[in-house]
């Protein structure tokens, strides 16, 4: 397995040569009672029990690996490395059949404290740049262990879509002294046609320029650059899954599948691929969830492949995911 | 049906708001005797005959629209315009059920013709800045109808892909005074692991950081920006495709659903979007078709979304596909 740079696009591709086997198991390795599977534990709550609530293991068949350095090296024109990072799985609850929309605000704050804690330690490795959270859920979007749970990744590089947002905020920051994300917060927040669900912490809204239907993205009404640093008192964290959790049921009315992707500033020696300084990460990046649905229409006909194409404006988006919580609350 | 712009990756989405239906018809809107529903006709060979080999007509569901200007404006912090553009549909044969990779290398080289066409005519305009010839092969790719077809598009931005390939061959050139795709040529000549099939004047290769498995590029072997005005001799059209052909065909023996895209140099008015002038497109950008098989394995499992990741090696498919020739030959 090898990390391989694009020489026209600057981007890492994970280079693998077939994929390990899944252990052999009778039932899911994920379960309460499988632990001999997964020996190593990085973090489990409660702490000290064998009743645990929410545990984070190693990915049993990761694809990126924690021993040693990147080797960075040039293959002629080429650049390559070994895929060095960290793969980890938060298993997010001890029974196989709850998805994390239907656990308790209590449970899944848990599950946030988990993974602001892997996230923060993972951070101090100063061999990787940058360290996130994502989750596929349903089956269209990857899902490949049936069992509720999360993964978390630390790799030797920025990845291509966060390289972009870094750079545009900072020239949104030279040129107004103002974060780029609290200016489209600010705007969404007094158009209010795109916003799904807003209180006096967090906010719901489908993006201007929406990748994909009912693209939605959760953020902090006040501006702080890491999750990590921002969701860790335990009211914070219950408020943050509480509303998440809100969001996700409204989203899991209108799409089965979707991929959640956390967007926290990059580890502190990723400074030195900037031609700005740390200060202004701390100032001028907004952490945020992208929720992106999986939803297989007539629509993906148009597969321009270099264009985004949506079938479905993120007013209309908004729209529908506002009424789906109202029938969501009523149905709960 | 607008264009709007991603604030944070700078690049533009279409979008619609629901798709207009395609005209109720008996049987293939494409077929011969059909020719009514699809009155305009841009492009015809043989010309002058009901009888044609090739035909090229404004898509009947056209996600750009030729009418008018871009009317490019702000909305607070947002970016939009209309989805100005050209929509066109080559239909490559009379015949419903003969795939492009089974007709003629003399049929071909007319559809070849036609393309080119159609691409200069609408280099002419000054209103796009970019036009394209892209190739939905099977349902998993898109294709929506049947008849054997490529689509043209003609847009007032430059894709994104395109745009980083523009940037990446111009800084390269200003290090080197080279082209890098003449050298990355070079090199995959040199090495012989990544290419699958070449002659006195085109290459075809799985390039080093494949996005997908099978990715093959096709590229002619001396340097020139753009495919319109480089395939323009018959001898030419004829030598491109039967080139072409044999590696469709060995694609096709694994994978039934492919993406072709042509990526040829940016109409002229676009040199203003460059810190370069217009000289410096010709000599560091070389034109070249990208295949994107469309393969669903267990490996989508790793759907991180921001890195891409590909299970099988380019090295490995270069030889399989290299067999894979050899086999389509004997059958043929």
């Amino acid at each position: 397995m090898e990390l391989r740079r694009d020489p026209i696009t600057q981007s890492w591709v994970i280079q693998e040569e077939g994929e390990g086997p899944w252990p052999q198991v009778a039932g899911c390795p994920l379960c309460p009672g499988q632990e001999a599977l997964t020996p190593r534990t990085l973090y489990v709550h409660p702490y000290g029990t064998a009743e645990w609530q929410v545990r984070v293991i190693p990915h049993p068949r990761p694809i990126y690996r924690i021993e040693g350095d990147a080797q960075r090296r040039g293959e002629g024109l080429y650049d390559k490395m070994r895929s060095l990072g960290a793969h980890e799985i938060v298993i997010e609850h001890r029974n196989h059949n709850l998805p994390l929309s239907q656990q308790s605000d209590e449970h899944v704050a848990q599950v946030l404290r988990a993974c602001t804690s892997r996230v923060a330690d993972l951070k101090r490795d100063r061999r990787f740049r940058y360290v996130t959270l994502f989750r596929n859920q349903g089956t269209a979007a990857g899902q490949d262990l049936e069992h509720p749970h999360s993964q978390i990744t630390a790799t030797p590089f920025i990845p291509r879509r966060v390289g972009y947002e870094l750079r545009s905020a900072q020239r949104y920051y030279e040129l107004k002294e103002r974060c780029l994300v609290c200016d489209i917060l600010k705007q969404e927040l007094m158009q209010q046609v795109r916003t799904v669900e807003w209180d006096d912490q967090f906010v719901a809204f489908c993006p201007f320029a929406s990748r994909v239907p009912y693209e939605t993205w959760v953020l902090p009404s006040q501006h702080h650059c890491a999750f990590e640093e921002d969701v860790v008192q335990w009211e914070r964290q219950v408020h943050c899954a509480r509303f998440l959790r809100s969001i996700l049921r409204r989203l899991e009315s209108v799409a089965s599948s979707y991929h959640l992707v956390l967007h926290t500033a990059p580890n502190v020696n990723a400074k030195f691929e900037r031609s700005g300084n740390w200060r202004t990460i701390t100032e001028d990046y907004h952490w945020h969830f992208e929720i992106l649905p999986v939803i297989t229409t007539k629509s993906k006909s148009y597969s321009l492949k270099e264009v985004y194409y949506n079938s479905l404006a993120p007013e209309t988006a908004a729209e529908e995911l506002r009424k789906a919580g109202v029938e969501a609350a009523v149905k709960g």
